[in-house]
């Protein structure tokens, strides 16, 4: 029976449904809570640091550090870059907070997660809030995370919310094999680097939407079910939700792209208008499947009155045939006792006659306006 | 019976709109009256006066006080702030209005309520007029009251609609206990302490929303009856209206983090941008969920395109297959005399085999077409 | 029978249609006529002028005085208010305009009504074209009128189109009594005064469109007819006009309360912003209203859907029961010879038991799935 | 019977439908072309050439002269306007080009007509492109027609695609005759005058599209039938056309009025700025009529589902009476040898009692919930 | 049968749908690649190089040269056109970028396609990206390539994705043959051209859109299958897609025409403006287009529901006639021994006359209401 797969499409559907509210969530402050407090979630991971400290004929790594050691490798001479991973430490984060003379609502956005993606300029430092996406592992949808950049004079700061086997692992290496001109360049290229390497991330899975939505067309058009809406609608939701992920980062790297912060040099500069092409590029993918996904519900509206239409059309060829025949049967069960016809030799093959005749020119009047073609199509592609 | 408690609902739903103008409301002035006119709503709470006067070592504290003492307050070296619950006694409202030398048109703004929120510059003072909501006690929605905030040179005054035990206590708290930065700053910061307050009744107003429109995705997907259009209807319109309170907001709090305006620090404005990356959030989760209650028109509109579908379906499996059989058995009920089969031995027998033959090619037919899945979903799931 | 209030309904909303293209005119000049050409409407009523000159200790007051003496008021130490009521009189008209130095265009849109709401700048003088509406006498609707201020040195003329009982009369006893600062200040606060006035009229218009949208809710949830779509357009269309009227004037106040006119004084533009605020939250209802109109257009579709959807599960559970039971009383029917049964003494009832089972069984199905709502439900609320 | 008048009105939609792409086309370059590149379309009617040549005290008029004799007309004193009709012919049209210093690409944009309407400043001329419509003669549509402008400094050439009694005649006459004050100007008030009566023709086309539209507020709501939905389409096709026409011209003159070119004197700016004005209101009133087009088509879905609905109602009402009904007499028409009642002398009576009984309180319950309105209404009004 | 070449119709959609992300794909980046690093396509062609260099009286041209002997063209008095087609030999192209000291990141540009059009200042040198579309060999769509320009002080570099007999060639005529202007200036003219003639390929591509959109229109209007909508929804899609490619390019080129460059003389950037003119027309056609497709899917909509009406009115018709005939002949099939008229010798005439009088009254309402339109309309046109 065909409707069967449909069973466990449902619970595959409603198993993505579990947890909808992640796509829309922001960090929700307790109310009367001072400015510049840190929420740690008490699930999140420990925060682990992993330094490199770096310029163009020296090297120095250093991972699982103590948070305090840090500024013994703040000097002019090198860039110190401090990864963070995992936002559950409060003491290593306010140890870091001193030791940079990081602003306290610049430090609550970095750690109240999720924040909205943006850049503020705190004089001293740049804060660079972003968000990077991922393949859900447990559905067909996507997760996200926050990355925060703080860029000082010599130094970056990066936060992560989990200690994952990350995108930043190629800057790392390209770092340490002192590929390209990362080694010579300050920390405003390497947060460039960081930032598109973030970016990376989104083209995977922007394409497995294109090709869901591929998928939606095809079902749509050959076998469109009661399901069908429901994916369409969990789509729109996904892009949606994508799409607010990537529309402050717009603006928030335009400001990086134009403005000019002293902490940013000219020459790096054009590397992060590249960035922002990049970012007009996903936007103008979401916007468009976006649109495509619009339409499409338009398209699955005209297959259901379509499939109407076919279903009706064959009740009215089925009754509009014998219901005229019926009545000429029940005349002739009727029981006058005159009448004419009945004791007619031929009156039985002259009925039956009539029938045919009746049918037969319903039948003519259905197929020359095609109207037959319902046997052979309705659900069949 | 399953619909009984469709009833109840519906007579909550019939509740919940007793009062739906609530949500649209401005202030409508007398025609003709003078510019500057106070009108008193008289079912107002009479006006209640708290004083807070502040600096960094020294705290007094009034409640209940006469308002022509407060000028008494007024000194350089603190920061007082004068906040009165209530908007129904004119003549303490009209002294306070003496006493700060308010412009008419500013004293008008903040005792006829509702106004849109704004941010008004009237050069002594600046008028911050703001709108709080929270969850309604009698049904889903939620009501809103307006706060109006006078930002003077060394005071502030603030006005609430209602005495009610509000989210000022704990900022109230906090310069009482010396926490944090409050009693070393001026009433800027102590505005912004107040502003930041008040948007967080937003979050939990909102996280409402999002779950009511879960609630309706569940709904429509599983069980769409003929009140869930209703409440789609319902919580778009709600939507609508917290999107009126927050949008004038945003702008009113961006000039206040970006326009220079005297009376605000500049090192106060990097906390009001804060509060404008909230309102900013705020806004983009309210656009969010009118985005997809909209779309859930759409799959409602569907979800009930596909139940005529699937009722018509049952009528036309039944009727096609019973209306050929009833012509059958008619034929053999007419009365010719002669009719061939009538007076043979398998007549009958001969016949049914007929009748189950083409009942049996019809239920082939359906059968192979997947219509039968209608006998098992039609208002099961 | 229920539906005869629809007929008389029907007579009222039709009645309401007979001059629907009032509400979108322009005044449409002659091709090729010489710009500055003045078109006398002949069923213009005469104009009749009435002049009011004032400073702060004294007042002089006339009504239907000549045009011509009009002159003799301009001295710099009074404001004088010239209302001309009536647009009829081409030679009052030109005569004024002759006196005041109008500029050609300037009186052309004064008198060539209906003109789109605006502000213009003739440097010797300010244009301001503003729309007033008042409920209609004769239906739902409202009907709106041209007031043109044309605000000099030391004079301020207004005209109208009809010589009304009109929202200036507050005004003008304003004026006589010495009531507030109009006596102190020129004829920009007095301008304000009469703009403050003329949107005074928005407001009850408004709130009756507030209350026909609360019943077209009402109508559309509980008692949904063919007519309601039609209330619904031409509620629809009417909010429509009304924004058309208010979004001009919208930019036109803006540019009273920023721009720097040396006509208008600082302090005036203080109370303009007022205006500019009043505006806004009139242009933020109309807005409201539309989209919860076009949004009670989906609830209507869905509803009708709803109706249909019942309508057919009627028929369905009415044809399922009684075609099958139709069917097996037409076999015991057939005049074969040789039918088991039919000579068996039960035969008649075990059939009926047969009958009942099928029935019952039909029943069964269609109770669980909830369907008998529909005998309950069809049309009773 | 009344649908024959439909096949005439399908055949009048047919034939407005043979030249739709007349509305949304623009001039296709040659690939490959040099710019600058005359595309003489050698159907156009040969170029007629008529000159003006006038100052305050003195005129020059002569038609059907030689292109090369233009430039004797030029002297600083006088004012002359040359108007060519036709684009026919590339000689004529290259003197022109060469006599006056015209820029390639400006002659260009004159000749490869259709253009979009836009203003270019090359310096020495200001090259205005604009499109003035008319009724279409044929069918319900308009028609338009590309007229350009070339401002010189004591200059204006005007080019037309066709010599017809055009709408610059009254301009014409009103020089000959000295009215207003064009005698005194210069060709830049000679610009604003034929500006202003190209604008003139959009009025009488746009208020036989207001008719229009009511014409199908009426049919949709009392008569709707197959074609309406052609002809509101249709309508919002020649809409959008109109729109298209409307809104580059608006930009164009926005120019006009404002930016300071030295070929047009600041007096007359502001009579540019009233051109502006009218092409607001009339784009206000195109998107007003498109606005209610499209909802009109929500209306017209509304109706057919309202159609639906009644059709359904009859056929259920019918069913739901006869189908029970019929059923009854089956059970007395079966053959049983033993059944109570028909041999019982009043058994037939009861029978039919019952029958109508059944009958009775089915037409009963249908009254009740008022579906008879259907017999009353079903395609009367 | 009608629907048969429905059958190959579904087929030809069915091809072209093979490739249908074709339109909507970006250069994807490998994650964590280097900025700047070319990812040379293993299937592109290999890179072919043609040089022009001429100056107004002389020209060298040489066809596939090598690289390394391009800079020796470098003089200051002549103007050199490097076209390179194919992006297949990654030596060739970082041959060419050293010798041009082209930046990292435009050689990324260049190579990696498709990239979105855009113009980006690289102070030495202006890269212009556009996209060129032609009509799709095997299918109604288009094809689109991107072409890139580089601008330098006396040289022009062009990188084509293919090595087509290309619309430069009539750019490649006109210099060979020195016609126009284009062997007297500099390389930005040349870059106009070349633009220009790009442009040229857009305006057959959407001619036949507006063909295509023409054909459905009536097909919409005459003869709505179950495909239209997939036709709608495909061309609606390709429109989005063109719509994309053309919106960016508008942007690069008002860069072009209006910032000052170095690069490009005042004089050059009149004949940009024309570019710009011609592309806003572009966008003007396909936007109409877009909003043309779309109320087209209204019209859709509304045939199909008219369809479901007429196949439903002929179902009411049939069974409102029959359903009572049978009825009353089923009451003179009844058994009952005393039953009045079935000995009656008339009995069975007057029983025919009756059945003729509801018949006939029934045919009469629904002639009256005329429903019979269904029988001569239903599939006909």
């Amino acid at each position: 029976m065909p409707d069967l797969p449909l069973d466990s499409e449902a619970t595959a559907v409603a198993d993505a449904k579990h947890e909808p509210d992640d796509y829309f969530k922001y960090f929700q402050e307790q109310p009367g809570s001072e400015p510049g407090t840190l929420s740690i979630d008490p699930d999140a991971p420990p925060s682990q640091i992993a330094l490199i400290d770096y310029n163009s004929h020296q090297l120095a790594q250093t991972s699982e550090m103590e948070a305090e050691s840090f500024s013994s490798y703040f000097h002019a001479d090198s860039v110190s870059w401090l990864d963070v991973q995992g936002l559950g430490s409060e003491d290593i984060l306010l140890t870091i907070g001193e030791l940079c003379h990081l602003h306290p609502l610049l430090l609550e956005d970095v750690v109240n997660v999720p924040q909205r993606p943006k850049v503020q300029d705190y004089n001293e430092h740049l804060l660079v809030v972003m968000r990077m996406v991922m393949p859900h592992p447990d559905h067909d949808g996507f997760r996200s995370e926050q990355i925060s950049f703080v860029l000082g004079d010599r130094y970056l700061l990066t936060f992560q919310e989990e200690p994952l086997d990350d995108c930043f692992t190629a800057v790392r290496q390209r770092i340490c094999e002192n590929r390209g001109k990362v080694r010579q360049l300050g920390p405003d290229y390497l947060t460039y680097l960081l930032v598109d390497a973030a970016l990376d991330g989104y083209f995977p899975v922007l394409e497995a939407y294109g090709d869901r939505l591929g998928d939606l067309e095809e079902e749509v058009t050959h076998n469109p079910s009661r399901h069908t809406i429901k994916k369409i609608y969990q789509l729109r939701r996904e892009l949606l939700a994508l799409r607010r992920a990537l529309w402050p980062q717009r603006s928030a790297i335009n400001i990086l792209s134009s403005d000019r912060s002293p902490l940013i040099d000219r020459d790096v500069q054009i590397y992060f208008r590249d960035c922002y092409d990049r970012l007009i590029q996903l936007l103008d993918l979401v916007e468009t499947y976006r649109e495509l996904a619009a339409s499409l519900m338009d398209v699955y509206m005209s297959a259901m009155s379509n499939k109407v239409n076919e279903i009706v059309s064959l009740l009215t060829i089925v009754s509009s045939i014998f219901i005229p025949l019926t009545f000429i049967v029940g005349v002739y069960g009727m029981n006058f006792e005159q009448m004419p016809g009945l004791s007619w030799r031929w009156g039985y093959w002259a009925c039956c006659g009539v029938m045919l005749l009746v049918a037969g020119s319903m039948l003519t009047f259905f197929w020359r306006r095609g109207w037959f073609a319902v046997f052979s199509f309705v659900n069949r592609d």
